[in-house]
């Protein structure tokens, strides 16, 4: 915990209750504070004598050598980037986890086979550069390195200042703070034996049943979308309804349908982001976008939802009756289908996590995850998956997140054992 | 014309059509292209041997003497600020019909019993500064002069770079430009006969009925207001619709229902400005601000909806079988209540478009502005009325706002003989 609440200090977000320990986090990926933190896990590392590789995304691996040295090595890994809003538990507990065990071997004079390695991936929420997983779906194979590379930052609430004026893309800020790597992003070039992943469970399952310890055997489906509504400005005060083509009431009617067919196929569908043009209290927007995540168990649902809204959002902007028609284009950002974790990941999990928890019976149970996460994209390639941990209210993506002290050390002892439990197997 | 043109060369906006003058206008009040058009004015009207203030708020009145220096000047006024996607005529046809009344005067040799004065009025559309109409409201003593110097900029489209990161007071705007000027803005400091504008109609009855001269006989009521949605950010992918207090999701119900009660009441309900917080896919906003903008032919009528909706967006915000509640929020930013224009004004401005059209009983209407004027702000202390003149498809706050030569030509005609009579009387 002291060393999580010590690289908390780069990108300190919202204060809310009165410990220092109490704020909330906004260390955008690749800001000046994800590079203080990132040479700070560096140093660590070293430390620890791990030998660091970073690639081309500017993930960095950091390896403990086994006995062994022509076999992969084990990865615990996760990401230090956090929301714009976000908590001091999303992606980076997962990270500080893997420190963790490399410490408590050291300590331990433990040995391992293969290696054992911590990754920290860039750029995994999504928030600045606005794909998720992304840099772990460059190193499985799932997106090129060029269409990542050229990515642009989207302005957020913790905007960095060139976000606004003159947008950075991912390369140039990997340029920027010095870790735009040599190394091919690749499984080939960096392969692994496995990928575990401790992370918060950020909905309430586990917190409101009492359970200590969530075996993850699978993520839920998700795509993006930029929806792009094209009206024409008018004056606010001339203009009657019937002459306007209205893209702001066109845009609130989509939103307020998104939720309505999400709901109905078992998915859901949220707004984060709205643009709307030119911006002026007295002219009627003729330009407005938005973004559409839309969640379900199965890319097929998903897809449902996506068929349905498309018809939707076609009607809505021709609004035939009651105003001139605005138009409507889709495009799609991102596409990441649902997976299954490995069972052999998932039963070194779960037998760690019976080792670990005082009643296995009651505090453990078998979770599908409602988030991506970096392992979503590394179990395309090598054997997968992760550990859920409790956090208050299921409340993530905010700045009063929580995991108590008693369920990250849990969640740790799970971590370490189910590393080494995969490497000596 | 010409000197319409011309004076578009500073600001021009978006280009639509193959000539030269077939571009919207962006010039924002008191920018740099704002300082360029003013310093431009000032220069053409002491060519016209004007004398020149320039008030506390910015407002510039340049006047022509006449016989008589113990009675106040009579008014040619509009205004020189644009929307950051407006067009060529809205305010600037106003200001340059004065210009040219004064000129045709020179040519003429006329001279007048009072001053005939031309004023450019600061900031009338409310863009930049949220406020419409302010700097002729602070001269008729509508609002408080130290309450319109705080005003911050809003960012627009067609923003200043200052706006987003470090948003310029409007009296920081006025010094760094050079138009704070020493003479208190107000009535009193400096007095009017009466307050003549002519105008673009900015809706569809003059052109669609193929009429030439609107006679302006009064405004309707408006009000804008800020509505803050505060719910409480968190996951996309991991909270259930039950779980969210969706800001986004409670602001776009409010949005439909706006359109809905403004309609079932004959009244105008607009949003122009959304801004939604964090702003990251991924994260259901915690906080979302939007700009209403309600308008009718009263001001119980705009009240009426008022009390209706703050009834209505409190259920949507409580939420109670669906969601979690949010809070909500209104601010109150500005106010115009109806006006009726003075009858002696009225009626030089119909006796002089009856002189001036080729047939008074098909080509003349009476009419009342569905937009706020500088003008509405003059009624309440001089003796004021309107000249509207037709635009193509009724549009305006939209880069292809046009308004044929013959039509400019006409109105300004009927502004130039409306000044004269009212001297005259
Ligand atoms: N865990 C997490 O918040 N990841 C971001 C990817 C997503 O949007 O699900
Ligand atoms: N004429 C004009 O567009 N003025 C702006 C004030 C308003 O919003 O009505």
């Amino acid at each position: 915990m002291k060393d999580l609440h010590h690289s908390c200090q780069w990108g300190t977000g919202v204060k809310w209750g009165s410990d220092p320990t109490e704020t909330g986090m906004a260390r955008l990926a690749l800001s000046q504070d994800d590079k203080s933190v990132r040479d700070w896990f560096v140093e660590k590392m070293k430390q620890l004598r791990c030998n660091i590789t970073v690639d081309e995304m500017g993930n960095i691996f950091a390896v403990r050598p086994g006995r062994r040295t022509d076999v992969p090595a084990t990865f615990i890994g996760s990401h230090l980037d956090t929301q714009p809003t976000g908590g001091r538990y999303d992606g980076i507990l997962g990270v500080l986890v893997g420190i963790e065990a490399l410490q408590v071997m050291d300590d331990l004079g433990l040995e391992s086979e293969g290696g054992i390695g911590v990754v920290n991936w860039t750029n995994e929420e999504g928030a600045r550069f606005p794909m998720t997983i992304i840099a772990s779906g460059v190193w499985a194979g799932s997106w090129p390195l060029a269409h990542c590379h050229a990515l642009k930052e989207v302005p957020t609430v913790a905007s960095l200042p060139s976000a606004t004026s003159n947008p950075e893309t991912l390369k140039e800020a990997l340029q920027k703070i010095d870790y735009l790597g040599d190394t091919p992003c690749s499984y080939e070039a960096m392969p692994m034996a496995a990928h575990f992943e401790l992370h918060i469970e950020q909905g309430p399952h586990l917190v409101s049943s009492g359970q200590q310890i969530g075996v993850v055997t699978g993520a839920q489906a998700y795509r993006w979308y930029t929806i792009k509504v094209v009206g024409s400005d008018c004056h606010s005060g001339t203009t009657a309804f019937e002459h306007r083509a209205d893209a702001m009431y066109a845009a609130a009617r989509m939103m307020v349908k998104a939720r309505e067919v999400g709901s109905s196929n078992g998915c859901l569908a949220s707004i984060g982001i709205l643009k709307a043009l030119p911006g002026s209290v007295n002219t009627v927007p003729g330009l407005v976008t938005f973004s559409l995540d839309v969640r379900g168990p199965k890319m097929e649902m998903v897809a449902k939802v996506e068929e349905e809204l498309r018809k939707e959002f076609e009607v809505i902007a021709r609004n035939e009756q009651e105003s001139k028609p605005c138009s409507v284009e889709w495009t799609v950002d991102f596409d990441s289908p649902s997976v299954e974790f490995h069972q052999d990941c998932i039963d070194c999990v779960r037998e760690s996590a019976e080792a670990v928890v005082q009643d296995p019976k009651s505090q453990i149970r078998d979770m599908i995850s409602g988030a991506g996460h970096d392992s979503v994209s590394t179990s395309k390639r090598v054997p997968t998956s992760m550990v859920f941990v409790p956090c208050k209210d299921g409340v993530s993506h905010h700045p009063q997140e929580y995991c108590t002290a008693q369920d990250c050390a849990a969640g740790a002892s799970v971590m370490l054992q189910a590393a080494i439990r995969y490497d000596r197997k």
